[in-house]
């Protein structure tokens, strides 16, 4: 009897929830989109894989969709976030390498040099991260990273850099997980960097992060294990590396894809690449007044960040990708922002 | 009104299932193990950690186990499956490669001489895993695999490998996976290898499989793009590699892990360093007359698989791990086979 008591209230809840769900679902799920192909590509995407009836439907397991960060889930100008952490920390342990006040790469960020930190090569920046993200136990450089997050401030918007993140981007995310997909963080950036504030900030657990790493080494310190963090590149998950991570850490092809510039094309390539319905969708840096404008596809100059080249564009248009404007297709860009449609 | 008539029902069912849950769970969750410390161990871990009124609770999103495969969730003896599959698929590309029959190992391979396989060094066996797991795409070697363990028989027991998966870690994995945790493989062996069939064999999805891995190559063959897989190692996911692994790959401490022998070590130390309720287990293959039995920790010769050391079971002993004996606490070894109290 009890079961039966069980089964009747559990159909009756799950009565009740599906035309719940269907309310919920006919208001807008993305409220800071504005009507028009971007924002119908997403809607269609959602409605072809979840419905049963569709030739197009995809299984929950196989529901993964994954997001570049840097200039496509948060502002990645004038550098990157974790560059600018790199460069705070270089001024925090100076006083223990008194050699970097002559020794370069070191020596113009102390001096705040731009104008030779605009020009450093991946060596010099590789030599900044081995100095200021190695050295330490895994555990210490989290808590670290945390305590930066707190008290630095983004030099034009001068807000914490986890607040500038792009809200139409955090619905995107939240209307895929409401509709059974899980959201990776796929970036070029530290694994282990935002794996730190991914749940809190964009709701991605640790094991959602795929990124890029520097070796670690197991080792008995005071009878306790630590990993310590060594001043060697294990992995770039970036360009083709974003493909290869994906296969690596997820095993799955993505459905969804979602970046901002040619460090996102090879994952855009292999999610468009597999069968079904498919949503590959690139950023366009394109609004000078409320974020940037930068890059070639704008007929702007080219940047070190988050370039969108010219030969990416035509892919797109060849391949069928959708490209989202952030002037026209967003009416609000970060969460304490006003809408504006 | 359609809320409340909603949240109602929900309650009813909440309900119902709280009652008719605390009716399952005392019930056998694992009728194969014999009481015993060991299985105690299982039960107490899974009621401190899943009560929210206990000190020892884990919310469910850390709840993370994770599991050694060879050795520990099924057989790896004479040799590990994997170690048969590469043999088999060098007699199978022999004509091929018509210099083999000259050159070592290959030689002693494709002329069945077991007492020089026996010795085969690292080095041999890195030759014979480049040539047999490496220069197909991806999908070709998942492929490939398929076919293989759909043939393929151990050569005592005479039945597919994936037949030979250990009964009573089925069933931790399944009560494991009943109360919240996510059943994770962290193996030595190959990462793509096993997510050929660990979905089906142990329930574990391909982005919980954590393992050793060649390098990847993305190259676009004929439009579109392809993964190859390079002779060229990429990470050893054993000893000190599986605590480095579960920290790369899932960025999580996990509260119970699994394993057999000296590979193992460093994970269940890494486990066991966390705070709060940590389960840490070795099966001891201690019965030679269902399984086999073999290692120092019974007395009987090292082995090149799966050793269980003296050392390790200083250790064990010292740090409260659980070890398994296959003879005492296992009523059934493998699925097929007839229980025995």
């Amino acid at each position: 009897m009890r079961n039966l008591h069980c089964a009747l209230y559990a159909l009756a809840t799950i009565f009740c929830l599906t035309v719940l769900w269907r309310d919920a679902s006919a208001a807008d799920a993305l409220p800071s989109w504005n009507d028009g192909p971007a924002k119908q590509a997403i809607l269609s995407f959602v409605a072809a894989t979840t419905d049963h009836a569709s030739p197009r439907y995809v299984p929950p397991e196989d529901r993964i969709a994954t997001f570049d960060q840097d200039g496509t889930l948060w502002v990645s100008h004038p550098l990157y976030t974790q560059a600018m952490f790199a460069l705070d920390r270089v001024h925090e342990l100076a006083p223990k390498h008194p050699e970097w006040k002559k020794k370069e790469p070191f020596k113009a960020v102390l001096a705040g040099d731009r104008a030779a930190m605009a020009k450093f090569s991946e060596g010099d920046w590789a030599e900044i991260i081995a100095a200021t993200h190695a050295g330490m136990s895994t555990e210490d450089f989290l808590a670290i990273v945390k305590q930066w997050l707190a008290t630095a401030r983004h030099p034009r918007f001068q807000r914490p850099y986890t607040d500038l993140v792009y809200q139409p981007m955090l619905e995107v995310m939240d209307y895929l997980r409401a509709n059974g997909f899980r959201t990776y963080i796929v970036t070029g950036g530290g694994q282990e960097f935002v794996r730190v504030y991914g749940d809190r900030v964009y709701g991605v657990p640790p094991e959602q992060v795929v990124g890029s790493s520097i070796a670690t080494k197991y080792e008995i310190r005071d009878g306790r294990p630590v990993l310590m963090r060594e001043p060697k590149i294990f992995f770039i998950d970036d360009h083709a590396g974003k493909a290869i991570g994906i296969n690596l850490f997820i095993g799955k092809r993505p459905y969804a894809a979602f970046g901002n510039s040619g460090g996102d094309r090879e994952m855009l390539e292999w999610t468009g690449a597999g069968d079904g319905s498919r949503l590959m969708m690139l950023v366009l840096h394109d609004d000078a007044e409320r974020e940037y404008a930068y890059g070639p596809a704008n007929g702007l100059p080219d940047t070190k960040v988050g370039t969108f080249s010219q030969s990416l564009m035509d892919e797109a248009t060849q391949r069928g990708w959708t490209v989202i404007s952030m002037k026209t297709d967003w009416k609000q860009i970060f969460p304490s922002d006003a809408m504006r449609d």
